[in-house]
């Protein structure tokens, strides 16, 4: 295998793919990245067997071949190269593949594609298409929401259900959950799928500056997405999500409209006080004219601040995790917020102004 | 004591002294910043028993009086207040402190001050004043040598040695040594002193922004550092530094002159493939033409570059430690440097052209 390529185009291509590279392999070729080049086309692909991303650049290949190359050295040297241009060549009977651009000349040890685990997609499978915003949307506001290791790995995963024209993407941690909706163009079949966020999370950098719709193929077991030039499959995750609408509370007591801004300046300053403790809890006291937003820590003291509200409804004391304010809070875009509370121990409904097309209940915490 | 002051004056003052609160407080009252307000002046101060530091702001003070407060919550609470001005109030009878800014309403422990080990400085002291560029440079060309731990404690620090006119700043693990030179306008007592390089490293940060000359007050002990409104105390480590003359080559069979930006980019490249190994090393062969620099890994394969070089004098191969050479990369400010050598187990000599100020020598590794 030979070929010249562009160092900048080598290099973007190997930092997409890195990605999908095992944080700790438990094999050497599971630090690998395997590259394929062919006419005068490049593969390249990680796997790391709950996702595997691959992507292709053009290349002027002199002889065809495939190769595993362990990732992270490659990643490094081809980033740091200084000449434009690079010329790949492995040395088969002496498994090294070398790296030549400017005055630099590497030898890296290779491993056999044939030992690589190389993505494979079902035959049957289904096709549907989404626009990039509206994909990075659903995922942004929801993906946060999941849990980050639970007994039921389901939850560590967005639920993203179709139905006709409606797109609903959903994550809980059994605390908290929240729901994005949007509307696509062409009605498509039932079908539900629960994504893992660490795919949802690669996705998401991918989609900032996707061009193209992206493809998405789904099969019972696995999907993929196809954004662009950049190609991953993901492992689905086995389960049935509860329907959200079960825990969105049918009624309301007291509704407060909040602008945003103010509220996250205040619960980040009010936070400072008990985010070492143990329940990392924030107290809000919603009454006519705003919120008193309190902490305490046995170790430290307490903090106190009020933030202007129109609250209509009866006044109510409420006590939250502050991680699960200050994480809708981030992905909050509208100017206000609208609070729908009833009773201290009972579910808040969180939603933006202005905006149906995102739903988020928080549990409260008893103190 | 009740105080008020500028928001941005208490959070730069408090960011300052907060370096010398105890990474590890093994009491609770070394977690603190002692805060001392008398008439318009609100004195700083933390202190982990290796270095303290003080600094002064102006207040407006309503009553006078001293306390100590955790620094870490206090430092972030004051930096994220959104109000200008702070009011500041204890109550003794609680051992509560007050903060109040804008909408904000922090209640804070309070420790004795009776129990804050504050600053003390023997009376029987010298006194020198020092150029802050002057005396930045000392150390920014030196501390980098310094041992991080060493069964000896006086190789963990600089010696900054005065004669008659001459400062002279050294800093060494035994295995490479960095002395730097200058000049005062006044001549000084002979004195020798081992400051930590925690210490230095500290400084330096101050010295970027200094503006008048540092007042230095040395006793046998401890030594303090006034740069602007900042003071700091520190311990000095006993010791004797060896003198540096006897290390330095007398003389050298090779001399080299390179380019020092690409020689840096090239050990940067090279050092990729050896910096996980134990010992890595790199290694330089000089040859009329100039360097190939390499290095090896059993596990991840080679790397070579050539480096043009003004080569005199018989061909060496020679190997290092790569850290030493791109610790020294870093802190060289000519276009060029000279490297001398003997042979291939001997010291090197590495100088910056044009500035006989700075000596560098590093024993190379056997491989």
């Amino acid at each position: 295998m030979k070929f010249i390529c562009a160092k900048n185009d080598l290099s973007e291509a190997l930092q997409i793919v890195s990605k999908a590279i095992a944080n700790k392999p438990q094999t050497p070729i599971m630090s690998g990245v395997y590259i394929k080049a062919d006419h005068s086309t490049l593969e390249l692909q990680a796997n790391n067997l709950e996702i595997a991303i691959s992507t292709k650049i053009a290349v002027n290949t002199e002889s065809a071949g495939e190769i595993v190359v362990i990732g992270k050295y490659l990643l490094e040297i081809i980033r740091k190269l200084s000449g434009e241009v690079v010329t790949f060549e492995h040395d088969e009977e002496h498994h090294v593949v070398n790296i030549k651009s400017g005055s630099a000349n590497f030898n890296l040890l290779s491993m056999s594609p044939e030992d690589f685990p190389t993505m494979k997609f079902p035959e049957t499978y289904s096709t549907f298409y989404l626009k990039p915003n509206m994909f990075r949307e659903l995922i942004r506001k929801t993906v946060y929401s999941c849990a980050v290791e639970d007994v039921r790995p389901m939850f560590t995963g967005c639920c993203l259900e179709i139905k006709g024209n409606d797109i609903t993407m959903s994550a809980t941690n059994t605390h908290r959950i929240a729901v994005a909706f949007d509307n696509i163009d062409e009605p498509l079949e039932p079908a539900s799928f629960i994504i893992p966020s660490k795919t949802l999370n690669e996705i998401l950098k991918l989609l900032d500056s996707a061009q193209s719709n992206v493809k998405i193929d789904c099969s019972s077991k696995v999907i993929s997405f196809t954004i662009d030039n950049v190609y991953i499959i993901s492992r689905l995750i086995d389960g049935e999500f509860p329907p959200y609408e079960k825990v969105v509370p049918k009624s309301s007591d007291t509704i407060a409209t909040i602008n945003v801004k103010a509220l996250s300046e205040t619960v980040d300053r009010v936070a400072l006080i008990s985010k070492e403790t143990q329940y990392n809890t924030i107290r809000f006291i919603f009454r006519q004219d705003g919120i008193t937003i309190s902490s305490d820590s046995p170790e430290v003291g307490t903090a106190e601040e009020h933030v202007a509200a129109r609250v209509e409804g009866p006044d109510i004391d409420i006590s939250f995790n502050v991680k699960y304010i200050v994480d809708v809070l981030k992905v909050t875009d509208s100017d206000e917020c609208i609070i729908k509370l009833t009773k201290p121990l009972s579910p808040i409904d969180y939603r933006e102004k202005d905006n149906d097309n995102f739903i988020y209940i928080v549990t409260p915490v008893r103190t």
